[in-house]
């Protein structure tokens, strides 16, 4: 059987791991996963209330491709009220999640070809989905000396380096990194693509989980920016795929027709609920208080047990950290750990591949008791 | 703003009637919706009531790429119970409804260059997909004469004319014509693609859904064919967005890894409402005699109005009419149509971008009180 060149894009390893580790649990093993990204908590009560009385109601259906209408404009008034900031409910298009977000700005902004460039470490789907749209990235190590993420000056050399760059995506809060790329950087940032006719893509779905420094949306800097956001990660809605972009005008309609034919609608029951999770800060900011808590434990305890932390943690719920004392192969490492702990976490090697192979990343959207637990596993394991 | 040429897809028209009929409902417009083929049923209440428990219960999370175990086994079940067709529930991927399962399908199978045979009309979004990831679609007319399905026949001719064909794409029951394609053609059209060494995706989302004729599956004639289904239609989860592939063993990790970057995973409340609604049979039962019903009024009832039936009706929820009597321009007699007598439809230029201008498709998946109302008005205004 014929494959597709494309579809020889690397695997997702976190997924690996949940994959995994489900079996494990399953089997009965008290498994604790750091893998992946989500909240250990439900979505808010008030989601949940209104997805029940929406199934009481009747049909869940399509609805129209950008999303319903009551959602869209929720949202603006979210960006009227967080961040100052007018947006016309006409730009903002509901996605199934921020993959659908990434996956229709992707095909909307760049042919085959184009060259994006993104953080490395960086969150590995960006890599994969524009590898799997014969879109070339261009990789841009970030550290200490450039703050853990994009600058003017790194993409100016990078342009020389590669060619021109067509595109530019940036995540605050990032993943794994935990960077919270503050104002001024942002605005620079988006002065530089605006100037230079490339597009800037904001990754803002860990929006709402700063704990370092001030969060701001590109949404300041004016409208050319595509904005991608999510309810998966604050708003702890994984699993319900619902998500939004903030586009510009001249983005929305070929948006609109690609979502038609990829998508069709995000899914309506998810829209509903997430209409009224954004209600539900209340509730919301107990969790996000809660890991600030487990951060705060972490940055302190990993390095203690010998994982040094390689990045900023000061937003999102990543703890990245170096495991070079132990292993030059964090693949390798990561499934003895699970075998041999039942603690789950993601080898580097799909934030990083070219330094990926000692480190890794560990989510704390967990209970602290499941971080204090996993600590202590991981203590007697290392030792 | 630069665009990408990619992002210039045709819209999805039935869409963009939805969105403006939702428009005119709001304002309080008496619409009859015809225009998108989605059943005016809510999901089996069995499957609602599994929803509602998950959300009692806790959180909605990601599940595994390919989805959640018990709902791939409950699908193999289903191709033994109704197909006695084995098939390892290791085979079956959960989607993000079918639209997952054709753009995860085309990324695994085809480059960008390859060329798809599909039918002319079919369902648009193959073709506007297929023009996103630039792969190139053969257009093969249906019509009377090939009995309104694809042959191997008219596979040859195509590749005579175009070149190499490597993949091919058949909907049985086939939107918007309605064709049940019967098993020895099913079977000779498996056989040839085998042994020419095509990919053959086989696009059975109206399953259930067949009113004259036989309901094969091509798994009835080897591993080889790539089975795209769906709980939108026979099982009135549209909105929901959930659906399934079976893969040939070779593809299995290739779709894994790409759907773990584009998707993540399928909502875990559809897949538990999807398991749930595999066991309501009795109750799905009862609307599909109703679409049977519509149908039969409509083969009857649109002739005397003027709308000739274009192409078989025997399967699926749709009447494929030629509207030449009264308009050479569909798209426009369908945004009159609507203005006028509230009555939504699509304009055939969706599915046939040749001789859809004299053409329109109408969903008869609503109520026969819809359907008889919509007719009468129609009849009025044809008058």
């Amino acid at each position: 059987m014929k494959l597709s060149r494309r579809g020889a894009v690397e695997p997702f390893h976190a997924m690996d791991v949940l994959a995994e580790a489900t079996k494990r649990r399953a089997a009965g093993r008290p498994v604790i996963s750091m893998a992946v990204g989500q909240p250990v908590h439900p979505a808010p009560e008030a989601a949940r209330e209104a997805a029940r009385r929406a199934l009481d109601v009747g049909r869940i259906g399509y609805t129209d491709a950008l999303g319903l209408l009551s959602l869209r404009r929720a949202i603006s008034d979210f960006y009227r009220r967080h961040h100052g900031v007018s947006v016309d409910p006409g730009r903002i298009a509901i996605t199934t999640g921020s993959s659908a977000g990434f996956n229709l700005a992707f095909l909307a902004l760049f042919d085959a070809g184009d060259r994006v460039a993104i953080a490395r470490p960086g969150y590995p789907a960006y890599r994969n989905i524009l590898a799997a749209l014969g879109i070339e990235t261009v990789e841009i190590e970030v550290n200490a000396e450039n703050g853990f993420t994009l600058t003017p000056a790194a993409l100016e050399a990078a342009a020389a380096a590669h060619g021109r760059i067509d595109g530019v995506l940036l995540a605050s809060p990032a993943n794994p990194t935990g960077t919270v790329t503050g104002r001024a950087n942002l605005s620079a940032l988006s002065a530089y693509c605006r100037d230079n006719g490339i597009a800037f893509i904001s990754d803002e779905i860990y929006h709402g989980l700063t704990f370092v420094g001030e969060e701001a949306t590109a949404l300041e800097f004016g409208e050319e920016a595509v904005i991608i956001n999510s309810f998966s990660k604050y708003y702890c809605m994984t699993g319900w795929r619902i998500g939004w972009m903030v586009l510009p005008e001249a983005l929305v309609r070929p948006v609109e027709r690609i979502a038609q034919s990829l998508y069709i609608s995000a899914p309506e029951l998810s829209q509903i609920a997430a209409e009224a999770a954004l209600g539900a800060e209340a509730e919301l900011n107990v969790y996000r208080d809660a890991y600030r808590e487990n951060r705060d434990f972490l940055v302190k305890r990993l390095p203690e047990i010998g994982f040094a932390v390689a990045s900023p943690m000061d937003g999102a719920f990543y703890a990245y950290v170096d495991v070079s004392r132990f292993t030059n192969d964090s693949m390798a490492f990561a499934r003895r750990m699970l075998a041999e702990t039942d603690v789950a976490a993601t080898p580097g090697a799909d934030f990083d591949p070219q330094d990926g192979h000692h480190t890794m990343r560990f989510s704390y959207a967990g209970s602290f008791e499941e971080m204090s637990e996993a600590v202590d596993r991981l203590a007697r394991w290392l030792a």
